[in-house]
């Protein structure tokens, strides 16, 4: 049996997210058939971060194990006849067996963007969260500067999560701004984190937060007391899905060996 | 009666282009029922450009006659709130009664996106046009100086077309190279025309004549051989219509007098 390793990125609209569900269309079991036709084997495609439902991806890495032969420059455009047009693959190389895209995962990188302008942008609507009042980008990031590090990110997550420790520790939490596309009025803030590990809507929580400091409702100083209170009620509403990018996923170069 | 002035942005994706054609859905028709909504009162909307199934618009201006009393800064929101997502009204005037979207426009400009690269960009796709093999961008500018100036256009005109001079005078004809939206391999060719008239499908004929010098199948120098030739049939292909966009619509100054 080969570990195969695929760099997928997909436009998450139209899915439940990537995790296979019952009854619902997913990216892993869109994968998962394109795999089996390429191959005529079965096999279980293991990704390395859960997007939810609208949620997209720039690299979401997937490994599965393949008794077939086929050589590696073959899997990209094989895989991508078999795919619908919003899932692409875009690199295969061949791992050891120890590496599993999941668990191998050092840390990994999301994007949240954020639309801030009077009208909506058509062309960007399933990947921008579109926000009409002016967001105070200044305040937004001062109170980013508290969420960096290794902290308890218990009010940042989902009640519905089982996972025991909630801490995690972010080594990367900033935002930049861009101008509009269409060159008008507006302003695009692209917020990035990168972290050992993200708790369930984790960023998407955060992001909420974030905007309603933005908007004024809160002083920056709020992020701190939220990440004190260690309590899911205290932090903002959850960011809409369709602004999130799984962005990049970092391993330990040493657990991948490319035979390409 | 007032003479109202739009600035609409719109995904042409699931339009029959701009212009009102029978059993098929349009842009204009979608804004002559929002405006009839709004207003209880029918009209017609001239469009400035009658962009063509597929391709986008970032600034589409359009003319109608009112006798809606409507104040000027409910049009936006008040249209946006009764049109498709994919249509978004972003600026509203009054002008001078002789004032009309698509006559008194002085020059148009049309933008054209090229993703050059091994795998396409899923969230991308509705709006650039897919080229795997490297183009040579040094052939296509070269070949874009031949098209800059005053000429017979009749090689670049769809021969349906009924219009009967075809000389037209393109201000700007240049491309520009961006890095790819995700950072890997490829690259995004964006290339730019500004002219006082537009044939029938000419800007896709000129991209897909463009093309044809960049695939190394013809020599910049081809262009010119096309362009005396004012055959249709010595052109290339006519380029996918997803990757353009009508960009902007200058006015003289003089002829829209702003109320705002």
């Amino acid at each position: 049996m080969r570990n195969l390793c695929l760099w997928v990125r997909y436009e998450g609209t139209k899915y439940h997210g990537f995790q296979q569900q019952c009854g619902c269309i997913t990216v892993q079991q869109r994968l998962q058939e394109a795999v089996t036709t390429l191959t005529q084997h079965d096999t279980i495609v293991y990704g390395a971060g859960r997007t939810d439902a609208g949620v997209h991806a720039r690299k979401q890495v997937v490994t599965f194990l393949t008794p077939s032969p086929l050589p590696l420059d073959r899997w990209c455009r094989g895989l991508n006849a078999h795919l619908p047009t919003d899932i692409v693959v875009w690199h295969a190389e061949e791992s050891n067996h120890d590496f599993h895209a999941r668990k191998s995962a050092h840390q990994k990188t999301y994007v949240y963007t954020i639309h801030n302008a009077p009208y909506a942008d058509p062309l960007r609507a399933r990947e921008q969260w579109h926000i009409i009042p002016p967001l105070d980008v200044t305040a937004m990031e001062q109170a980013l500067l508290y969420v960096r590090g290794k902290h308890d990110f218990t009010s940042f997550c989902n009640v519905r999560s089982s996972v025991v420790s909630k801490v995690r520790t972010l080594h990367r939490a900033e935002l930049c701004v861009l101008p509009s596309l269409w060159g008008e009025k507006g302003q695009i803030i692209r917020i990035t984190f990168t972290g050992d590990g993200f708790l369930y809507q984790m960023v998407r929580i955060l992001v909420g937060t974030l905007v309603r400091i933005g908007l004024k409702k809160q002083p920056p100083l709020a992020m701190f007391h939220v990440l004190k209170a260690k309590d899911r009620r205290c932090a903002g509403p959850t960011a809409k899905p369709h602004g999130l990018h799984l962005w990049d996923i970092d391993y330990d170069t040493n657990t991948v060996q490319k035979y390409e």
